[in-house]
């Protein structure tokens, strides 16, 4: 009986597409699922894809696999992927992998990781982006886990990954949690993106005065330029389409409360305990949490506005264009900042190049635009950020002054621009000589002792501000 | 042998504070520390102020204090606390209590009630604020834990809190965490506060291009309108302070780069958890750590910046006191936000307007203004926004203009203003008619199936994107 190479438990849309991808690409697979009506599903539906080897208990789908077996658990994070993984722990052997393709939290990764290991088995947290497209046509892969595992592993991930010019969109990330960490990032990421498009929707239409349909044109020609991205492409789309019930245009009928899963919000909370600033991707997700308060909203309906309507069309696309562009530059500089120190925390060594080369393609945020970033950490893979890699300061430094203009305009027409104004803050004050944090620094010493350092001197200093103001080493 | 009305074990500055402004109130109060020497410098240098009962060990302490017994512990937060709890509780009787004056997280003081309350204590997790001054001669106190505990509690701390109008700053917050909750809000709140601070004055000194003592008569000024409050004042006195070494202004010779010890994280972290958008203390926190990020900052500092460098000085301060004025009211109303929406998630029954009450003295936010909240939550204690109170809607109403100028100026300048700008986007997010959310949603349901709602009719839909683009309820 032929053994299969690599099984899939967990037949949801997300574990069928990506046990039939693996089919497709003639890798025999063994596919278990708790009940077995989708197993069977699968074989009747899509069983000529390839070679399906069905299981119906652990123990015959354990059974079923070549070793050293190749488990991928496709179920929900949290509790759900615990259980399974006590499920199949027990029937393993050593040397044996377990692949969680799910969207765990790295530091529930990094402890299962540790608990298998110690057991003998390989545990491989991999992220997954594409949605069930991309699982089956070719998702973006960032497996974490062991060197070891990846040599046993990384054929076959990158045999069923997207391909950009010929490369695979896989490569191993790192250590224990640095594929899921990375794939955390990668949707805060998208999140910020998303943010970005939805500002410069929303000042096309209520700065400039354009119809959806209008807008829809921008984005397509925006497509054909630098900003050529999955997101970009889909805005056009989703922008374009009527409403078939009302004859109104499809952005108009849909409830403007966006809603969210947590991957965004994780990349906050992670960011703020390895002190990076991500401005972008907390807007975006604090954006979300917003305009899903829809009682806070209906109260604050009525609270005054600018009287200002002044619209300055010309050249207005071009200007938001710009903002996009040069906002979309800070969104991935504090993604990649966040990565690097995450990096050096738990020592995963990720290879920076290597992140923005397997995004290109299968992913949500897969754009053009990372073939420069790519380019950008190969010519300097310990750059502080992207922002001072040549090619990305002279086009952020170009499209300053449209920047400027838009996150203004915004402010004047009260037309909500967190994502702009945000990005543009931060990218004003890395630039900036100094910084008002000295004024904070006097603050906290007067109202705590909490002492400031001196530009001039080192050393911790008081001064004795109840006293007689004369300053005393601390 | 007089028993000790409360005991205070811990005698660093804080808890040394503490002890003496109970001594000074007149209550008899036992003191003990790990290193006796500390006791021991307590009782020789403010021996006089009142009743000090020094214990040289736990057993010693404890039997000094009259029943039910009141211990307060003044160590640092995590580990320390719990191994001071583990240390004492064995030695206490049902219905004795342990409050907890440390800066702990919520969520610990939540477990270490609910452990201790296994065992017949009472856990009171107990906020502090005011630093050693306020400490001594009068803070604001937020304890938590049960209402019993407040009965034995609450007198001994209204007594020596500080008082505004014959009122004292401390009140019942709530059960289990709510007292070290509203405290992590509270510095939340003031690390916004102080951000915004920070960019007044950096608005003042190079868009308009005041000295530090030309904007220490500004602050002066505000001082005594509106704006009233203790950061204000303290701000006028560090600007208007001369470094003594360099002649130079002190707050020219202070490193900008700007230190932070975790309550603002804090804040920010749970309330992604608690999907409450508070923009302002998240851009403040970023700010301190973009600030504190040298190397980062070294490497951008050459990125270009605007041409433009024109500069309007008529009428700017007043401008920037509106436009402080108004933010500084978002950062207040996403603050009572988050507080509102953890009473409600943890069952605490939080009265904002008495949070608004105890802040007005002793803590290092007390401000005129927090009479006005006051007022607010009092006229309707479940609105959902400080903003749509009638006075507050008005004075952010009459100030908009002057900060959407102070908004759209900074952004022309090059000056960084993520308080200012994120408190504007917030405000204009709130008002918006529509929000671009419904493109995001759109995108989301492409992509991923996510899903949308629609305006017109109850449901959850899907387009068929890769089919016929028809509608499907989900």
């Amino acid at each position: 009986m032929t053994k299969a190479r690599i099984g899939v438990t967990g037949l949801a849309v997300m574990g069928r597409n990506l046990a039939r991808n693996l089919a497709r690409h003639g890798h025999p697979v063994a596919v278990h699922n708790r009940t077995a009506a989708r197993t069977k599903a699968l074989i009747e539906e899509y069983g000529d894809e390839g070679t399906f080897i069905p299981a119906e208990t652990p123990e015959e789908f354990v059974a079923s696999l070549e070793r050293p077996r190749r488990l991928v658990i496709m179920v929900k994070a949290g509790a759900p992927t615990d259980a399974v993984i006590e499920e199949f722990a027990p029937l393993l052997e050593p040397g044996d992998m377990i692949v969680d393709g799910g969207n765990a939290h790295f530091a529930d990764t990094r402890r299962r990781e540790a608990a298998l290991r110690e057991r003998g088995l390989h545990f491989v947290g991999t992220g997954i982006s594409g949605g069930e497209e991309g699982a089956l046509h070719g998702p973006s892969i960032m497996p974490g886990g062991s060197a070891e595992s990846y040599e046993a592993l990384g054929p076959l991930l990158e045999d069923i990954a997207a391909k950009v010019d010929g490369t695979p969109c896989c490569t191993h990330v790192g250590p224990d949690g640095a594929g899921h960490f990375v794939k955390m990032v990668h949707n805060g990421i998208e999140y910020a993106d998303m943010q970005l498009i939805a500002e410069s929707y929303d000042l096309l239409r209520h700065a400039a005065g354009l119809s959806p349909a209008e807008i829809a044109e921008v984005f397509r020609t925006w497509n054909t330029g630098r900003l050529e991205s999955y997101l970009i492409e889909i805005t056009a789309e989703v922008l374009a389409h009527t409403d078939a019930a009302t004859g109104r245009p499809f952005v108009d009928v849909v409830l403007d409360q966006a809603e969210q899963k947590g991957t965004g919000r994780w990349t906050v909370q992670t960011a703020l305990d390895l002190g990076i600033p991500v401005s972008g991707i907390a807007e975006a997700v604090f954006a979300r949490s917003v305009s899903g308060h829809a009682e806070l909203r209906r109260a604050a309906r009525n609270l005054p506005g600018p009287q200002n309507d002044v619209r300055y069309l010309s050249g207005f696309a071009d200007d938001v264009e710009q903002a996009l562009y040069a906002s979309k530059v800070i969104a991935y500089a504090q993604g990649f900042h966040q990565i690097q120190a995450a990096s050096a925390e738990y020592g995963w060594g990720i290879d920076l190049a290597k992140m923005a080369t397997i995004w290109r393609g299968g992913c949500i945020i897969r754009a053009r635009f990372l073939d420069r970033i790519r380019a950008a950490y190969e010519a300097d893979p310990r750059t502080p950020t992207l922002l001072t890699d040549d090619h990305f300061a002279e086009a952020v430094g170009a499209a300053q002054d449209a920047w400027r203009r838009v996150v203004a305009t915004a402010a004047q027409l009260g037309i909500p621009a967190p994502g702009f104004s945000s990005a543009l803050a931060y990218y004003d004050s890395l630039r900036a000589e100094r910084l008002p944090a000295a004024l904070t620094q006097g603050q906290r010493d007067f109202f705590g002792a909490h002492t400031y350092r001196r530009v001039d001197r080192e050393g911790s200093f008081h001064t004795l501000w109840s006293g007689d103001r004369s300053e005393v080493e601390a």
